[in-house]
């Protein structure tokens, strides 16, 4: 009788943890959310693992549809796997507030989240000013957002880390090489000078993975590195403390 | 002949993943990291899983005798447990900057951390300015950072999450009460207004268990409430979003 929210972490079946596993496998009804990040497994695999039959819920059913996800977890244990952390994503906060109003129970279980697996990068967790994200533009939309944050961030030498936009459907994930793109148009678009060629980026690939990819150069020499598969995410460092800065340069590539 | 640098999560024995316990087990040599979290279940316990010996390992053994922790690492597997995430903490880039300097290879295996366990408040994790950690006052030295950093936040609009003190070896935890205690004294000697007894504030323990503890208030009400054993941190949210608001009600004492 209770909704468990349960962070999968950020790469494959092996990233739950192991109370995560046991309260799986304990629910009646198990969803797998599916559309704020990539799995690097099948559902196949994760239904094996857990001994239990998956149902994808895709944006609508989370944000829009979710008594589908609710009801049964009125008379059940009901799980709702999140990739990465269970709280992480912006897109939850309505499903709680929905359950509370439906008097259902609800538990979370946190996991690993890009948010800190940027750790790894050396630059330090509590210089970051506020994340943010970077969409593809749409048809007469191009978002500022990214850029006008990382002009805050970085007046105030803060570390800036951009995640990128995944259009999980159409499986395309937003690449460093697109974001670099991305954000030179913006600024020749914006001119405030927080953003160009020779502005020192870090571009990560599959944090959280046992393979993460991380190289450290300016925004051009990035721009023709081949970062492989998905997911993503760009960092403009801030103001470097030297130890810092000692450990960007184990990334750096060599031009 | 690898590092493992293994993220244990927040609460106990069960919170590491599966790819975590995997590893640990191939390890021949085990450090646990004891001064930067606490971790609520007994090192015999974590044996016990792991099948594994344990050794402490002290902020003097992590930062300053690396080498204890290096060497084997050279010719064996070794895994330094790390409670959190494992790349969270301030205090573990010297320990990289050895390992590279030593030839040894580190892998990390993220786990949760308390930057993102926040999530379970409702407030939009991307609407965070820099974190920052309140300290005990030392005798001659009081630290204002906490302070500082919650004052550029609360300017932008951004909510602040202040990390309380640790003092693993004396088993002594800061709590919510004195936390804004020791802010509403700063606030008296600084005066910049961004700390007061009216001061809407979320005071949370034990993020990342199964029974955290929220509870939304101002500073005066919350100095009054019992949040119950460690680890607790303070919040002092920026401009709400109306959702956010509602979630905020969820957690609202009554008075």
């Amino acid at each position: 009788m209770t909704l468990y929210l349960i962070g999968l972490g950020l790469w494959d079946e092996k990233d739950i943890t192991l109370r995560g596993l046991e309260t799986v496998k304990k629910c009646q009804t198990v969803f797998l959310e599916t559309y704020t990040s990539k799995l690097n497994c099948s559902k196949e695999v994760l239904e094996k693992l857990y001994g239990k039959k998956i149902i994808e819920a895709d944006r609508n059913m989370v944000e829009k549809d979710s008594a589908k996800i609710l009801e049964p977890a009125k008379t059940s244990n009901v799980a709702l796997l999140v990739i990465g952390d269970a709280l992480s994503a912006t897109t939850h906060a309505s499903l709680l507030i929905e359950a509370k109003k439906m008097g259902v129970r609800v538990k979370t279980i946190s996991n690993a989240s890009v948010l800190t697996a940027v750790g790894i990068t050396g630059l330090e967790l509590y210089k970051y000013g506020p994340v943010t994200s970077l969409p593809y533009p749409e048809p007469g939309f191009e978002s500022k957002t990214a850029y006008e944050v990382l002009v805050k961030n970085k007046k105030e030498g803060w570390h800036t880390l951009i995640l990128l936009d995944i259009k999980a459907e159409q499986k395309q994930y937003m690449t460093v090489n697109e974001a670099i793109d991305l954000l030179l148009k913006i600024e020749q678009q914006e001119k405030k000078g927080a953003f160009g060629a020779t502005t020192a980026v870090v571009g990560c690939a599959r944090l959280g993975s046992p393979q993460p990819l991380i190289k450290y150069g300016t925004a051009q020499e990035l721009m023709k590195e081949d970062f492989g598969g998905p997911l993503h995410c760009l960092i403009v460092p801030g103001k470097l403390h030297f130890i810092e800065e000692a450990m960007l340069q184990e990334w750096r590539i060599k031009s």
